[in-house]
């Protein structure tokens, strides 16, 4: 069944600060014709990234900024209407890059098959998608992760947070996590199993942590910067390591980013501070994959996301990323 | 030949800033009496090293602070003058924490000693001292250098800068220095052999680093923090490593010090930034000693040290530290 058009959130102009309306051009457009080694796929459910405003950047950084004009990047899946190619069929689901838009028509390359039987849809976005693969590489592979060594997350409540934190408390951390407000504190406690919540929005985090962390944070994963990237390197233990894997507190004022003024205290604690992209690690997906699902099928792994729908909600939807208004993986459905 | 009174300098208030003679109680004492299992040490050579100015300030650091009227914690050389200990013998050279005084009396633990017709006694104090020793490990251990990588070094005039960019150039890698002023850029040119030196005085550091290191930096050897880090940063090159070794350009004025505002870029080009303390690898110090008195004897390491006379002199040679005013290793003779 050819999908009859397409809706397409295309990058109308690069934002400074919090992208707005006038950041996107939202249509709807013919679909084009199927290529050769094409595959056209009804888009179901588009993953929502905080990366996603660094794409939105001029200039060098881990992949190309989105072209003006050009639609959205996103990850998403969704369902074959139509293919051109042997490696798909109809009826399959896949796993890509599709964009924000209802209908993706292009090369199949890039593209993977996922088994929707296996788990929910979103969930492919989640723990299994992106998100997941973040905290699984961020807290083995950089963070260098040893099984009960304490650990602290900020954004906790979120997607790749509430990851790193089960898998750490699966293998026996002390674990601590750090979000905003008492809604979220309470989620990542009580949904997720961590040992305690920090409100860095009515607590200090610096003092929490020193009480909460009294040997130290052998791995602390940022994923937001700021102040409490600076309490937690107050805290770090000797040879600690932070992973980091974002600055969502600075995304939308990199010219106003501030560095963390104590970092000289990774000195004093031999520690290190290390970047990371998910990206490095794909040819390792499926065994991280494999791993998040048995536990996922277990009971051990709770994934939570938060679904929103319509296309043409794309714009304020993407900003409760940095606003904190989401809990849990943010899924747009077309 | 027994000393006939000891010269001492005594931390009399910790200063905030630069410290100045109100730093200081400079005094002529009496030699104690010689305890069991204790040495008396003429002290010939005192190494002056940035990191003193950190063991002035209060509160939980790497090692405790000098406390109120102690002598000044100081590495040295010196000659056994009276011993009461099978360990060491009078007329033995021995190596140190002596402090900053004319003689030493006190436990022999600790002590080490050292074969002056091997380098000559400075040398104890820098290549073959915790200068070189942090050159030697700061570039292996932390910064994980494998030959052949591109090196930048800061403070490459100085004691621990010069040795990490000779080692480097020894394994036949590219290394650029920074350095303040047209007569230290020359030196470590000229005298140790580095690529280029680039003045950070009268250039634009990352503009140069830009235009030196077109693949980027694989190792940076930092000793001075500041803007001098974020221009590093800004040109790390993918999978680098950032030895945090000291911040000199901040040490006078921790409250309001800076961190690297531009850290973000460690996650876009997944680098590391690591802080590293010399003696942790106290117990390895003698194959890096052995490797470095090779190169040494084979003319392929030079060592450049600033002697400079009189105890009472100790305020103003330990200030050049912080105001740029020596070249190679700053050492002070009673």
């Amino acid at each position: 069944m050819a999908a009859a058009f397409n809706s397409t959130v295309r990058l109308a102009q690069r934002p400074t600060g919090l992208p707005d309306a006038s950041t996107w051009a939202i249509a709807d457009e013919a679909v084009p014709a199927l290529g050769a080694h094409d595959v056209q796929v009804r888009v179901d459910y588009i993953s929502l990234d905080p990366a996603m405003r660094g794409w939105l950047n001029e200039g060098k950084s881990y992949i190309p900024p989105v072209e003006i004009g050009a639609v959205m990047r996103a990850g998403a899946v969704g369902e074959v209407l139509a293919s051109s190619t042997a490696a798909f069929s109809v009826g399959d689901f896949v796993y890509g890059s599709l964009g924000v838009q209802s209908v993706y028509t292009g090369a199949a390359k890039g593209l993977t098959k996922i088994d929707p039987t296996a788990a929910p849809l979103p969930n492919f976005l989640g723990g299994l998608g992106m998100p997941g693969m973040t905290a699984y590489f961020g807290l083995h592979n950089v963070g260098q992760y040893k099984d009960g060594e304490t650990v602290v997350v900020s954004g906790a409540a979120g997607a790749v947070g509430s990851v790193v934190g089960q898998i750490a408390k699966l293998k026996g951390s002390r674990v601590i996590g750090i979000a905003g407000g008492p809604e979220k504190c309470r989620a990542v406690v009580e949904n997720f199993g961590f040992d305690a919540c920090i409100d860095y929005k009515s607590e200090n985090v610096g003092k929490q942590l020193r009480a909460l962390c009294p040997k130290g944070i052998d791995v602390y994963f940022d994923n937001v910067g700021g102040e409490i990237l600076e309490a937690a390197i107050a805290n770090i233990a000797l040879r600690g390591r932070i992973v980091i894997c974002g600055a969502i507190s600075g995304y939308n004022d990199m010219a106003g980013m501030k560095g963390p003024r104590n970092y000289l205290n990774l000195l004093v604690m031999r520690a290190r501070m290390e970047g990371m992209v998910v990206f490095d690690y794909v040819e390792d997906y499926a065994t991280a994959q494999a791993q998040m699902l048995g536990w996922m099928q277990a009971g051990k792994m709770k994934l939570t996301e938060d679904v929103r729908s319509g296309l043409r909600n794309f714009p304020d939807v993407l900003n409760l990323l940095f606003t904190g208004g989401n809990t849990g993986k943010l899924v747009l459905k077309p």
